[in-house]
């Protein structure tokens, strides 16, 4: 048995996770990320508090305890460096802290690459050697897996495919780029592209599904439209497809990887254009056997960082 | 000592290189690329005979031959696939055939992943463990080595970084994707950009050193005329530091490298330029600390082909 505590600006989330990935005791606290590192650190407490209340049982089987911080953060040394969205943190060894208070080892790191293990653990990379994992959503994280072991780079900061730009004179991203595919694909800009399009053609589900305000379209929106026929709605996924085929092309070219596995939102919506993905990617990879490379949609959803956090202690 | 074999469409060049990578007894030898195998292989087998007539010495001490081929191929089984430039080794298993022609140990891989492997080995990337090398020239050819290992990916075919696009509405590479770094910064591309500039600007002088046409223009051509101060060759120069620069962040945010190494001759005619490379790189990063991440020329030129071959039987 492993704990899997996923954190974020506003809240704690955790659950127990067994050695099939699945996930039971799951738990919900806020997050404090103001203050001293030992308030922010209680919220993470009472988080595994609540699981050891809901499985006593647990307390005696757990083999660790893994956790999704918010970055930047050092995976080998535990210690989360400045996050920005969780300011209490400065220099806070979080993995020494949490061994400390739990008696059990511990592991952190950011929740793509955590999400991504997991999906080679227990999901659907299981049996692939070279992994690229996407979330798609209010952002888009990445995360690159070789033989069971995420791939951290130079600091722990590898596998930041959101913010490959495929177009360098293209729209600017929140990271400061032009084109990143994470400002041309994330569920806002493609809730921007919707708007664009309605700018020139208001004849569309996706304006009614609104409220009748463009300012207030999200992605959602365009996808309830599709599902009811609307064309727009067709045309805004399909050129969501299209630019999903480039960046997945130069993922191809630099790592040609076994499998791409993609969760998150934004996954789930664009999922019945995985096909028209995969066709079209060829054309934007010099590897003459990209058409082979399944692009499958992730095991986890909403509990991607409590799985991939437990998965972080996986191999312990 | 190892022998090094780098087979092109038109010649074979080989070396002897002993455990510090120096390189001796070059020879080069007509590559025959059409009819059957054995018509090719027997200017392998006369390469290698060509250095064994020179250090007859070399005979004994041999520990293998390495060889960078053409590809596509496949670097786990040694079987060179369907390479356009070679056309007569459809299926050859080269390595296996050159074990049997020389008793001794063979491995065959592409010269981008192989010269990289030999700055890891014995060059400017000795020491560092997740490796970026990038070969600028006629193409962009690219090689990842992790732990002193070739990252092969799915079927040998990764690290192929020069068709990374950067601009999907840009121009049309040669591998039938738009905006490809190769499309951008290989040699021709320079000489391309240079040409632009003379139609609205012709007081360069690029023109005079290409002998009054536009058409014959060559990226040395530009070199030349910047070192002699012309400043249109300057602004080329400086639009394909940026677009570099744009590419290493995309290149950055995947990897996240120890160290980049460039070798070619447009890294050559380009590094006046790295300083302003390196500047530029963190606006085209997410990673707050990619202005850290060293940019190197390589220490094989002419020869990395040979070196990287015989840096393929280096950890044998």
């Amino acid at each position: 048995m492993i704990i899997g505590v996923d954190i974020g600006g506003t809240k704690v989330a955790a659950g127990l996770v067994d050695g099939a990935g699945e996930i039971s005791s799951k738990t919900r606290v806020p997050m404090v990320s103001t203050g001293d590192a030992e308030t922010g650190f209680a919220a993470v407490k009472a988080a595994v508090a609540s699981i050891f209340e809901a499985a006593p049982e647990a307390r005696g089987a757990l083999k660790g305890i893994g956790i999704c911080s918010p970055g930047p953060l050092d995976p080998k040394t535990g210690v989360v460096l400045n996050p920005p969205n969780v300011p209490c943190w400065r220099n806070f060894p979080l993995a020494a802290a949490t061994e400390r208070a739990f008696g059990v080892a511990a592991r952190i790191d950011n929740d793509a690459n955590a999400a991504g293990l997991a999906e080679v653990l227990w999901g659907a990379a299981s049996g692939y050697r070279n992994v690229f994992y996407a979330t798609l959503g209010t952002g888009i994280g990445t995360g690159i897996v070789f033989d069971k072991r995420i791939y951290h780079g130079r600091t722990g900061s590898a596998a930041e495919g959101g913010h490959v730009t495929i177009d360098y004179r293209g729209p600017v991203c929140g990271c400061g780029k032009h084109g990143c595919i994470e400002a041309l694909c994330s569920g806002p800009a493609i809730a921007m592209r919707a708007r664009g399009m309605l700018a020139s053609d208001g004849n569309s589900k996706i304006l009614e599904l609104a409220g009748g305000e463009a300012a207030r379209v999200r992605a959602e929106h365009v996808g309830q439209a599709w599902r009811a026929g609307d064309a727009l709605a067709k045309r805004v996924l399909e050129e969501t497809a299209h630019l999903l085929a480039i960046w997945l092309g130069n993922i191809i070219d630099i790592l040609e990887p076994d499998v791409m596995v993609v969760g998150g939102g934004v996954a789930e919506l664009m999922s019945a254009f995985f096909e028209r993905i995969l066709e079209e990617i060829p054309a934007w990879s010099i590897n003459s056997r990209a058409g082979e490379i399944p692009l499958v949609m992730a095991r986890y959803g909403a509990d991607a960082g409590i799985a991939g956090a437990a998965a972080l202690c996986g191999e312990m």
